[in-house]
């Protein structure tokens, strides 16, 4: 069994997955969790996603050999500082953060001399759905696990938390934090952002009614995103602020191309750039990995 | 039967289809078939999609009841003025086209004293794919089709063209020419630049490599339409130009306002914005017709 005892914090969609998928494999003891939500806690004991919970996150830590933080972006200092004394001999923590920059800052300032204790992780999973009863231990399944390791972790601590991933079914790749927080501010926050400015735009708009009466798969696919949980994504953009700013600039330099186009009528011009963009797409599907899953 | 000769001018995804179903229903006799690729259409006369085509849209159209533009925009007006003096007592001609003004402005110009025979509609089915082989009977099934009359159109052509939605499995209503182009830009013709402009963005990146590599679902989602017939939506930006243009620069209101909150790291705005957001799309996809299938 590769984690005896697994701690929790944040027993939500992913991780609820992943204490599902772990224990469906038989590579994991007992669960502790730990979380704001009561409701959501009973919640999970009453379907085995855990074994027992707390409120303090000092005693949900204090025998785990494993410890997952899946909670919001702007509780991890706060939940690091508060488990930081608790740690037994030998417990690794990781966490399932979409930004890394800011949760290597907040462990390294939260846990001091035991950050090399935290190794950074990032399960390229999710749906638009939260909470534990949308959990389910299939939805790492042939999806990336990103790992970006700091100064201090252990081979052996790195080991752990790639088997883990590993048993849930995810391949794991390794990348710098900062690499990391670049690639994902334009595969993942960018369509957020876009998703959540047309939603608020076409509510703003005098046709509103029909607009929504009248909107097909198109925008129900383009849109999805837009209901994902309002407080994690607020963090997110928060945290990579600095990679999403110069993303979302460069992102309305080549909306404004094809504004120009569409301006100027430039039939010759616009259907070249499409027919171009349409090339790439295609092609990047075909090298992208999951099929029909909401990346985080 | 509603049709007893109908004539498709553009034997693609969604000429094809509606052949198909139509067919199928037992409620259309023969169909002649025009376009400019052969190979498409001697694969839609084996598929048995038409029964004939010719090169020259006269002909096809001299003997037939119900005509079908399902062209690209763009070829509107050569086309209309091409079959104009060949409609034969009665007949009745509609198009598939995504925009309407630009439309109603080539068949007034075109059809003169006939126009009124054009009866516009506008199917909000599709799929980012193209050509007859991509067709299929039930592509319309449970979708909505907008008919936008015109001064001169009779009851009983409109009704033809009603019916023959209906038959495909489609819902049809009604609204003006304007009404239609202003919803659509916000509905469909927005969203398809918007995915286009963010290819075109990570296209352009350093990460490029990476950036496709690590994209998950959500990219793919909000990216299929970017891989729609660049033919055809260069078309529809010039066609709804004014509306689409309008449109985007909302959008860009809305996208700044996101980037003013995130440059301040107002985490208790950016949450409730997207809160807000988050509520009103999904109330959106609860009124939202069709699950699963593209808006053109």
């Amino acid at each position: 069994m590769l984690i005896d005892k697994l701690a929790i914090i944040g027993v939500g969609l992913i991780g609820g997955s992943l204490a599902r998928a772990l224990k469906l494999a038989g590579e994991c003891g007992t669960v502790s969790g730990f979380g704001r939500n009561r409701e959501n806690l009973d919640k999970a004991v009453e379907l085995g996603v855990i074994d027992s919970y707390s409120g303090d996150p000092g005693s949900v830590v204090d025998e785990a050999d494993v410890i997952v933080l899946a909670t919001p972006l702007s509780t991890f200092h706060s939940l690091l500082t508060g488990v930081s004394g608790h740690l037994k001999q030998g417990a690794v923590i990781t966490d399932v953060g979409s930004t890394k920059g800011s949760v290597v800052r907040d462990a390294v300032s939260a846990l001091g001399d035991n950050a090399g204790r935290f190794v950074p992780a990032h399960p390229i999973a999710g749906t638009e759905k939260s909470g534990v009863e949308a959990s389910f231990p299939d939805l790492f399944k042939d999806h990336l696990v990103i790992l970006t390791p700091i100064p201090g972790n252990s081979d052996e601590d790195i080991g752990t938390i790639t088997r883990m991933w590993e048993i849930c079914g995810a391949r794991v790749v390794t990348m710098s934090v900062q690499h990391h927080d670049r690639v994902l501010s334009a595969t993942s926050h960018l369509p957020h952002v876009l998703a959540y400015a047309m939603v608020d735009c076409l509510a703003n708009m005098e046709e509103q009614e029909d607009i929504f009466r009248f909107s097909a798969g198109g925008f129900r696919d383009f849109t999805r995103i837009a209901s994902s949980s309002a407080e994690m994504w607020s963090d997110i953009c928060i945290s990579n602020q600095e990679n999403l700013l110069h993303v979302i600039d460069r992102y309305k330099d080549h909306l404004e191309e094809i504004e120009r186009l569409i301006r100027a009528q430039d039939s010759q011009g616009l259907r070249q750039l499409f027919s171009r963009i349409k090339s790439i797409r295609d092609r990047a599907v075909q090298v992208s990995p999951a099929e029909g899953e909401e990346g985080k």
